[in-house]
């Protein structure tokens, strides 16, 4: 029996300044229940290394999402025809202690996946997918390990941090690949690029077999024949896809705590975005918008882009599925 | 038999960065339906008549006013102990035909007054305050002409603008005047200020019989004074207070269309808002908040620490009543 | 016999931040009288339906267009050495009333058309270019309908919004086809992009005959080839140039009311600016520059640079005919 | 005969954003000819020993005196009734050279001088009103030294900096008294404060008869008090009036050289300068306005009223003596 | 034997923009060998409830106080005359672990105070004033209990937040009262304002004795009266003097994570710190200033003139005892 | 005998928002005695001829530095592992005298080459380097004229400004080859775009036998082609490296005097500085960036890359010569 779908204010009715402000101007609902697609929030950035904000992320990507309208304007997937999807606003984590957070986000996500739908969260830091992935991977752990495609400007697989520090946002992808969360012939990153600590800082994530492709290989090939690469890659089994916003150059996403420059433009992320298209998704987020360090609501309002391009890459798998 | 009372989140438990973005963090309601006073917001300033931007002070002020708490830290008064509050949404107003918007302002209103609950809502410009106080008189036409307790930097009781355009936030209190809604010899008027048209700009308004308080008496006498001689101008009879923010100054409400400098400090007005205690209140608002504008947040942060004292008027009404 | 020529005031003898502020430090005149060109800016904002603030454009744009200098460093072309272009200022337009704002307009230009003057205009929101376009068919009916060059993230030819409001923002060319002002068939909209509000959104441009062509197919084409079809489509009949800020990314124009992400840089809108010579311009503008959102001017200074290369191909459009 | 007065643009006509930007919205003039009191800018900058960005002041305080309309609302002086005022542009002086750059200023307010009008400038930083001093000095010798009140933070004695540098923005006043310019028995600072370089920083001023009022005696007097000495000191006899805006708090003027907390406020400021009614006074300016380092504009908002208010103050003059 | 004293550069020699970044422009020095008081940051933000950020305060503090001169223009007082001041760096403090950030704190302090160094530390948000004062009591526990002078918009003596989390920047004072570090008889509580959780909110510090002096007593008596209370209160035995800069008002200190509206004047703020000397001071801090949310640098400013109040006091303690 | 190789501090185990603000979080060192490279800062923007600011582009650019880590991603270089580099400073360069200013740059770097220290420093206008140059080629006139790759939106090879001031941020080039200090054959300038002051602005240059490569040049060949011609042209004798921070385009790099739309992205740029290893290097610079007109501080971490990048090649050179 199909859910009831729901329609976000339509702005030609209502000003896009005007009501509540929910992803995509959706209805907030209470719970995942009778959801294909849970959009929800997760601020929390208490493993931040650098310069903390993204705990802010999800408040400002609800303003900016009022500018997103419902129907994709290259693959004329119209999401809300294919999938029931709301906001079901924001996990409830704590600021102070990074355990006790961890938890709480992790028992979060466990609630969506107990009703059978698939989470789309918006950070947060880039540690809150750890969590993330535990749950959704606990939920259905006969899928095995995950495929991961990781847009970002950093690997994030470092082992520890000042001192002995193993849970920040610079490590979240080796400790899910040591929990066998995620496997790492099955990881690809793409856009990893800035000076780094040490000449073999990356030598841990390929020794475990994960695929790097850095922003100059990137620029070289090109969003359509690295993509193919990710869909070899990935094939039919699930796989999990990371936006860092830092993947994106700081001209378009300043709003983050550890810029580089020279990323990706808008256009080669928007068009990498389509290229996943087919995979077999089981969740998807947005991190690492920091609105405290934004400029002009910019880097929102390209999360909340990067978050309705994810969501018709969902809807299209629906369809092909359906 | 009591009406259902509503709890604001609580930032000790779930910080105020988080969770969708409501008046003082109250629950989002679909309608004034139980409530004894209903936030709403009015997002347009079709009626300005230089630098536009109060469309968007309903969302920010929601932002802001996550900061607030529960209870009064002066009075003690604890306004969700005594009123049933919420959030009802923001009045849905179209902002390219002025005139439509005018009748959409009313009859948004008259539904909310229809309810038995009282309007307290945030602008949009100043023009919102006339179908505002149109519905309100309408409500009730009994009660006759209305008093006006209005803080603010300019009069708004011109004639016309660019031509012979009668409805601008230049003019809401000369229109109420002359359609029976205002009763002028109970109209006051602070904080007043600011270099005028013309000499004899004020004539008319004082011609009717409104008091008018400019920044240098205010400044001369104190707010304990002013507000005694406001209380006695307002007795027992129905009243709205209407709050412009650029009557604060624009250090500390930069946000605003018309600044003027030499304005109300914020502890000033506070003082002011708290000496509204006691009068019969119908409806108030806060208006002019601009967030394009303004810097930092501190004036949608004044608007909001503004709505609060005015709730804590209301329930301390209430308390009397009670 | 030749109009007698201006010149703009040289930055190498009077510093850029000297002087009163007009566009290109031209002379300020008081009418298009003796003009080959009127430089003229349109403060108005009231068909926008999201961010106001265009209103203020042309006066940020004037002080942006301090740092132009007087030869083109590509074209090698001297536009004030072949065109007697000045400022002519603002036109008169009032912001409360909008059927009376599109009639000022209207009147602002015949007035410009009538001194036998080109203009160049400066927004304004989109909707500006409506009047504009009447008033240059009324000023000569015997060209027919025009031809359009549109630069732009949005088709802008949407029937209607907010029930039934007929002039807004995204509705311009809609209207003037209906009018007979456009001919359709010698349209052509480059840069369309971003979410719509339904499947068939550009469907009725589509059936005119109007020609669209997305960021997609433009990445892929490159400006040459795609400016190439435009010179052929245009031929050599009258056609008009309108160039919506918004067409550009975001990183590069922030300041604008409907942004959207994966937009032109200002190096593939330089190309095709300068790909417009030798068409037959009756007419241009640079429209929906929105200084409240701005940021650090760059959106005011790309609309002066873009306003330069229009003023260049206008004057190699002249030599050519001299 | 009396001069042709000249009227700003009306706002209730033109919107404040319409419009070539002059001082007040008064015509631009090309030179002080027929004028009571001409205003002009002075951009230039180069005396700044920290934060340069004056010579930006002249556009940014044009820009904001939009805001300003025609009649003082305290003393109903209604100025451009009782003077010929207008815009005449600004000085071209060069940024490179100091010393070419104070024969420059000082040559441009001669030929103020000479066609009869009193100038009213803005700054640029304070070193400009020693020229400017000079030229007026020189322009009618025999009214001796001048009297001079300032409103600042610091006492701009200083002898030198860096050095041997006698020319920067903290030593004008030594200047012009060791020139014999100024009668330091008439001179009278308000408002300094500020942690100083040394103990006796103040003695030379002090030695030759300077009366230094800091802020804190200000602030324990008044303004009354503190202008009844004013206009004791300054008798009958010329003076000459320099506010240096960064007399008022850094809340209220943030966009200055060289900030120092615990100001003027803008209500303690208007009181004074309105205390200056009835003075001989023979120039005045509003100098230290740096955009760069505003937020808002508010600063340029603050030093546009001020402006105002000495234009009333001079007007004023008039009327006593007319 | 005297220590070696320390001069800050001259910025009449050079100029202040220049040069490596320290406190009031010190020698950065090693440890606080040689020092009577050493300057410090804490750069963490840990404990912070809602807007993190105060970990960049000691960066943006030391940029600022390169505003600050040598002499108090007030008293005459030169504290580097008279104590051996520099700035010995932060601690080192990671961002990760709140438990271990708090003990990297107190070790940090407890190496000053082995040298037998007085600091002076700049925050960080308002919990590194427990480590701080628990390494001060441990290094002299036979001075008993300290007295504490706190200038603050919140009391902070919270029992817990967020479940069970004894610390946060809302609870240290509890905290040191419990563990008998602080004498709650001998506290007073500056400023307090703002909405309150809870009626009784504040009912356990005043049950311990704590003195609480709301803003509006506060603007009732003014500086002089509430500081011979204060005064009274502290006696000649020890104390530490804590200022969050969010006492004053968010006007002059934006950049602080709960901002309070109707706060301090900075004009009232250093007369109530002038009111110290005298006192028996054995350490204070500046704390919560917070640049992400700074405008302008002002907060910074305000914090960096704080700290310079706060050396003269220590300084003029040092020459009574001297 | 191999110098004492120095270490940043590890953003691993301190935060990059702790401790004291160096270039790239280097040791502070008093002098260039023992090093291979002296990073340092000249914070003087006298030469400006529109909008100054530069002056403080040396202590943003080492705060932005702090985001940089040691090894590079691309070429694997280890900078710190093959040079001793630390950062000495600022040069003292007094703002007010223009010459003398000069003098005290073409010292102050005179005691760098005196020491055997290659210069790497930040400006500062671009007149900075012309003192520079003069210095390195007195430190070694035996070398002849020097070579130049010059990165820019501007040639500045113009001869005088604002009458005859022949020292400018817009001459210093011309006056380096009038001195024979630079060898016109061997200088080259990439990024040139930009209207220009006079069709023939650039034929003294070329006369010269400058080779000017346009932005569109540049954009037609890329950055590998353009960078073999840039190595064939200086071959292997002595070249320094200036980058203007206005050749990237103004949405990656806002904070500069004077923006030219349309320029390098920093991925071309970063890809142009990796073509520069092999060169013969004898000083390097990055210059123009100017914080008090940037945003969020993106040009100063541009900046700062840029000097990583410029690091990495002066490094690759020294293990060529290894």
């Amino acid at each position: 029996m199909p859910r009831p779908l729901h329609e976000p204010v339509d702005a030609a009715l209502i000003p896009r300044f005007a009501g509540h402000s929910t992803f995509m101007r959706l209805p907030a609902v209470a719970s995942a229940e009778g959801l294909d697609v849970a959009i929800l929030g997760i601020p929390w950035d208490g493993g931040t290394t650098n310069r903390a904000g993204a705990r802010h992320g999800p408040r400002e990507v609800r303003n900016q999402s009022s500018l997103m309208r419902r129907v994709h304007h290259v693959t004329g997937i119209a999401p809300y025809e294919r999938l029931a999807v709301a906001d079901i606003g924001d996990l409830v984590v704590q600021p102070i202690d990074l355990m006790a957070a961890l938890r709480q986000i992790e028992d979060g996500i466990a609630q969506v996946c107990a009703k059978g739908a698939l989470p789309l969260s918006v950070g947060g830091d880039h540690l809150t997918t750890l969590p993330v992935l535990r749950a959704i991977h606990k939920a259905d752990p006969g899928h095995g390990p995950l495929g991961l495609v990781q847009f970002d400007a950093h690997s994030d697989t470092n082992d520890s941090y000042f001192g002995d520090n193993p849970y920040t946002h610079g490590t979240p992808f080796r400790r899910a690949i040591e929990e066998g969360i995620l496997d790492p012939r099955r990881m690809v990153q793409i856009g990893i690029r800035g000076s780094v600590y040490a000449a073999d800082e990356h030598q841990w994530a390929r020794d475990q077999g994960v695929r790097i492709i850095h922003i100059e290989e990137f620029a070289r090939r090109g969003p359509d024949d690295v993509m193919a690469e990710v869909r070899a890659l990935m094939g039919d089994a699930p796989a999990y896809v990371t936006f860092d916003i830092d993947g994106i150059d700081p001209s378009m996403a300043p709003g983050t705590g550890t810029p580089e420059i020279g990323g990706f433009t808008t256009r080669e992320a928007q068009a990498m975005l389509r290229g996943l298209a087919g995979l077999n998704i089981v969740g998807a987020d947005v991190v690492e918008v920091s609105p405290p360090f934004d400029i002009g609501g910019i880097t929102a309002l390209t999360g909340a882009t990067v978050l309705f391009e994810l969501l018709c890459v969902l809807a299209a798998g629906r369809a092909g599925q359906g």
